[in-house]
């Protein structure tokens, strides 16, 4: 993707993890753990791995990137011309250690091992994403747990609800992200090494305590067995962020509606240079909005193109294994992306409830037809309320007055109600059924998580 | 799609769940758990929901389908007709009860609860088709654990491994399924209901108490909010059905590829009308595989249509939810179709452990280069063996001669190794590394999962 | 799908030619030709080929779909059965001619040939739809060309548009739809004959004529040689449609956006039945608009599994073909559902020009912004207009009166413009640029197109 | 997408046309033709457009990458602070100049602009990479046309085909290709000029007169109308790309299955530091198709972000125009580099014959059953020879014979034909239809494109 287009969609740290610079930083500690773990079993000389260990730190910068990415094109992958380059780093020093670098590994051990340490290191920064935009969620819900607005269903108005609630059920989404993310990490945080085809073969009977230790000394989980061609690991880890993504386009298309000149009730914040146009002085355009729909459309697709990669043949596949190195890192970098920007709107929203109050009347009242209907149905009985208020509400319409207005008219309910009853149950804030419960039980639910 | 295709690519029970009948049964029960829990509330009347429990039984069989089909193109979706119906059968009995049917609900209320009970009914055969895969994966693993085959890279031959070894990470992956399917199931089987736009509003301060008696009813977890808008729950059920797809993807991929009439090691069960050609002989047409994989290659779209309708608007939204009717049934569908026949050709698999043994002799020994290697290194350094092998490789390919018989030939070799001991190196099960250690520790990972 | 929502997805005629009984018959017509061909060319006897015509008419009737249906999960495709059954049908009458049926043939001959009848049939339907939303979008763009109404962008209120500039943008592409279908019609509607592995190896050196003969009988192209694992032209096919799927989308994305409660300017037609709410009476559901929307969002996802497909293994493939036969229905069945959706709403969507105008003014002037300094900077200088405006603006926003009270109190103003010209220069009609030039041009290039 | 990939999975001149730098020089080609355009038609002062084309040359030079790629974040697309530099640019020689960079055009106008121009640019590269594949194909399709192989349908072997006949229809899709990107030209490489809502309003009545200088400016086609919001040009543009990597991916597979250690027929060409394993010495790594294929999976998902995007709202939407820029440029360099690789095969494969005679012969003639049927028949019916073949296959396959032997045996066949005969019979040279009539009407069809 173009460089001028990382502001708007990704996120700086996790763009740097997925970095090739990066990437390769990741391989190196993988070759070195596989060193230490192999030294430990004793397969390797401790002598080797303290050396291999100690070119670790200067390595990154005597790699010669371009000539690593001229080569990958012939060899298939990075990891074949890494492990040539690194050896000869090594060898510079201590030329008995060179013999051991990636001893008994495959490129695609060490490819999908650094590739695990790349999204463990990410997703913390998606949690701890994922955690601050829950946090303000919560906060704004409760902030806005009274602030009436209308409910819209269809792109219609349909009853009142409050802001908070629309906050407090996008806070819900936050909730369950995070469950789904711990519940995972074991299960997809695993060591990869299984060497050609997957049995150790070259580490004859050492192979078991070899992965064990190499996990240990990455702390990631050992594996039962390799998976070199059972991907549904890192499709798992994917599909968790495509479930994020997909949460916050429904937040982005919620308050890119609500930013509508019309409509007007909630805005990103304002900063220069910021979605404005000089010759068009009333627009606002909803830029943060616009980046996370992107991501939302863009992140479903990549994600069609994880599961079918799945479909990978034999031992170590061919293509499949390809398209994860297109598709995995992106995922990440839209997620975070994402979720920066949304973390910025939540944060920093306007809300106009001015706004929000002219436009729970801009049916005139015939939203409230319900509770108007309610109202009187324990006193008439309910099928006579109905009849009565869709009556009303028909008037109302044709003569264009407030359906208020023609209900305060009737004897049947001037009989029951006074003005100021009337007014009442006019109210949005009177017919908002259990919002406030809901909301309490979200910021309930988030006892123990938003610490 | 068409009826014709349903015994290749779909599952009887599952097809069944997702039958129109079977979705309007799963409505009716919707419909009758509301009533019971508004009555037990005190919202309405105890007869009016003794009046709906009653007519449940019957109402299925007094359902106009055609009406139904006819009239949701309409009112764009199924339940503002079926309630219509639903009500006019209430009313037959008693007149009465027919108000309360409904009451307070909006439709998608409804129609997001039979969703919800449909795929809770439809897991449970999911989970036991994969229970079933994953035992007859075991027992094949455990029963082919030592069967040498080559194994395969990028589809090239590489290093031996047994059949054993690619059926046990086989099942490793249908062990991931379970835990993942098990972890999920609070949190996704949720009880909706919320009214209009999720606020209850018309049961007044009765909503909360009505919410959890009514996922009582049903044995539903109880939402903290309403999710009309907030997706993720059913996202997240078909996301794990995509991953257990792609696995039985990767699955027939590997056993098509093995059915080749040039490689011929393992092939699906035959059965009168499968697969085989008169004027053919030879054919043996991976039908199975076939199946399975046009469903690897159609859920992964579908859980795109899936992620990407996430993107809602407000409350309750048009277009997004509308495609999830289209995709989950159809994912499940597929997913268990899928199951089935990857079930079929797990349980009556036929191997041919000669074609594998004469595929391992293909290149003349050259997959036991590494072996050999191994072998001498203790004795004459890695280093010199590399370069002995790697001379020894090259001759053999160009005389065209078994590489053993070269090696054999040479004076180094003679002075450490018997002819005998050659043999032995030369022989695949002799280089299988940790094989069976990764088989035993899947065995072991089994225990508590498959009894 | 289920049948309940074929009212609300489909269209009747097109998914009339793609049900089992209508594949069947196209199956029969391919058989027909096939021998009729053979016997022209002189492969089979022509009372061989008479028989099996004149069975054609009846031999519907008597193809037993359950057994077929049943018989196509074992034989991985429907025309093994189906042949099967057409033999014993054709046998009853004359038991020689039955010999000559499918005489030659592989079971994708008669499939790939009964698809691309179903597509030619589909297509006529198709394109019949586009002309007439085509037609009806040109006669709508002129009754409205100078039907003010405000343009967005970013959903934010831009500067003035015409309603009848809305459509010429749609008619236009219909017009491109129109052609892109007519440029490959001669290349993808084309026979398939190949047998076994394409070279029609048992019609020996009659294949050529035989492929002609049979191509002629059905009227399509003849294929310069055999297309059994070369895609392109069905991925092609479809994927026009999934162009028209997406214009489609984007007018009903307006269009449902036209109709929010607060916008109110266009509205689909109404029905009884059709999106109403009688305790919501003020609703309007965009149903037509949510049909549409959902469409769009699962065809491209259906694209996304036939470009898939494409990627076939050798002569015949296994698995990607199959993909096929799920996709391609749906694309043509869910275009053609959303041309009759939105024809529909073309036809009879009412437009409330009082809302537009409400609308233009919410802003209160500052839409007219650019107007304003536009009409001063001939006489004070682009800058010192720019200037003057953007304090005007200011000021209008910060007292919160319209920009045109502000602008018409400035000396400078008043030293060059009257009041009634000041009007003038705020009034949204004035400030249209060359929309009329583009509605002319599209209603230009309809002429030859829409007769 | 990481840089250490490019070399895997793209092509040089293709990617420079998407690169950052020649992206703002084609943004800086499209303001230099606007301003030229409104100098021609009189808008602004020849001088300016004199000076704004003088800086053109050296503007790029000028141009703060890092300050862009700051400001795209906030503005929301990269053509509101370019547009702000190269004015800053043009001021810095000629301050009356500046004041008509980009004057009526909407940002949209430029990035359209700008991505239509690199779209033709790519185009022209594909189209050549596209003929050099077919004119390769068609020369190894002529050179093998009589390469006796094995035909073969679900991965099962079928009948013999010639190499030729798989080339000539291989390069037959490359026909297709080239007539569907000649059929779109005019109708997609089209100007874009519209500004702020389409309606160029602010150029008053000389629009539709700029628009035409521009797009002549360019040697583009002329738009009927805007098309900010209708986007099928673009996914008509990609469409076509991701019909030619679909085919290309059918080719990967193939000549990937071919590389097959066990069938061996074909290979990539071999190149240092290709593919290669020191330890594994017979391994040969389809690297080239594993990159083809990647781009294969990947092509058709950035193809349904592209369908979804189209659902644009208004007259310019958010989102859905961004999610292009991300998808468009990808496609076009996947299916670059998926051509350049597939040339490379093309031109430098390895086919061996030798091992081509060895798998037709791996059935021990079974392959020919049909054949020795055929040559039966007229001698003693279709029926009966059937049955006396059906006999002799299950005779040689129970016997472990070659079908020749039990052929040779029979008497009904040794009163028809001597030995010599039979030989004849069962070479598959013998068993080819009208593979070379499909081969010459492929090169026939070619007289005109590959000159």
């Amino acid at each position: 993707m173009s460089q001028l287009y990382a502001s708007l969609f990704y996120q700086n740290e996790v763009t740097e993890i997925f970095s090739d610079r990066a990437l390769v930083s990741y391989m190196i500690q993988a070759e070195v753990a596989l060193a230490q773990a192999q030294a430990q079993v004793g397969v390797i000389p401790e002598s080797a791995a303290t050396a291999i260990s100690n070119i670790a730190a200067t390595a990154l910068d005597q790699i010669d990137f371009d000539a690593l990415a001229m080569a990958t094109g012939l060899a298939g992958n990075i990891a074949i011309p890494f492990v040539k380059q690194l050896t000869a780093i090594v060898k510079q020093n201590d030329e008995d250690a060179a013999r051991y670098v990636h001893w008994g590994a495959t490129s695609q051990d060490i490819l999908d091992t650094a590739c695990i340490l790349q999204c463990r290191a990410a997703m913390t920064h998606v949690e701890t994403l994922i955690q601050q935009c829950y946090r303000t969620a919560l906060a704004q819900a409760e902030q806005y747990r009274s602030q009436v607005m209308i409910g819209r269903t269809w792109l219609q108005q349909g009853l009142p609800i409050t802001l908070g609630h629309k906050l407090a059920r996008w806070a819900s989404a936050f909730h369950r992200d995070l469950a789904r993310i711990e519940a995972m990490k074991t299960r997809v945080f695993t060591a990869q090494l299984g060497g050609a085809v997957g049995s150790l073969a070259s580490l004859q009977n050492q192979g078991t305590a070899v992965v064990q230790a190499f996990a240990a000394q990455l702390q990631l989980s050992v594996p039962s067995c390799t998976w070199h061609g059972e991907r549904d690991r890192i499709v798992e880890i994917a599909s968790v962020l495509a479930m994020v993504t997909g949460s916050l386009g429904k937040m982005a298309r919620d308050w890119s509606l609500m930013m509508q000149t019309e409509i007007a009730e909630v805005f990103e914040p304002t900063a220069k240079g910021r979605g404005g146009s000089s010759t068009m002085p009333h627009k606002r355009n909803p830029v943060a909005a616009a980046s996370v729909l992107a991501a939302a459309n863009r992140v479903p697709v990549l994600m069609s193109s994880l599961y079918q990669s799945m479909v990978q043949e034999h031992e170590r596949s061919l293509g499949g294994w390809h398209a994860e190195w297109l598709a995995l890192p992106e995922i990440f970098q839209l997620c975070a992306g994402a979720l920066e920007r949304t973390l910025d709107v939540l944060q920093g929203m306007q809300v106009n409830a001015e706004n929000m109050q002219r436009n729970l009347e801009c049916t005139q009242g015939l939203i409230m037809a319900e509770a108007v209907m309610m109202a009187l149905a324990p006193h008439i009985g309910r099928l006579q309320a109905h009849h009565l208020v869709e009556d009303a509400c028909k008037t109302a319409v044709a003569k264009g007055v407030h359906l208020r207005d023609v209900i305060a008219e009737l004897d049947q309910v001037k009989d029951l109600f006074s003005v100021a009853q009337i007014n009442d149950i006019f109210k949005p804030e009177s017919y908002l059924g259990n919002i406030q419960d809901q909301i309490d039980a979200v910021l309930q639910e988030a006892k123990g998580e938003a610490k």
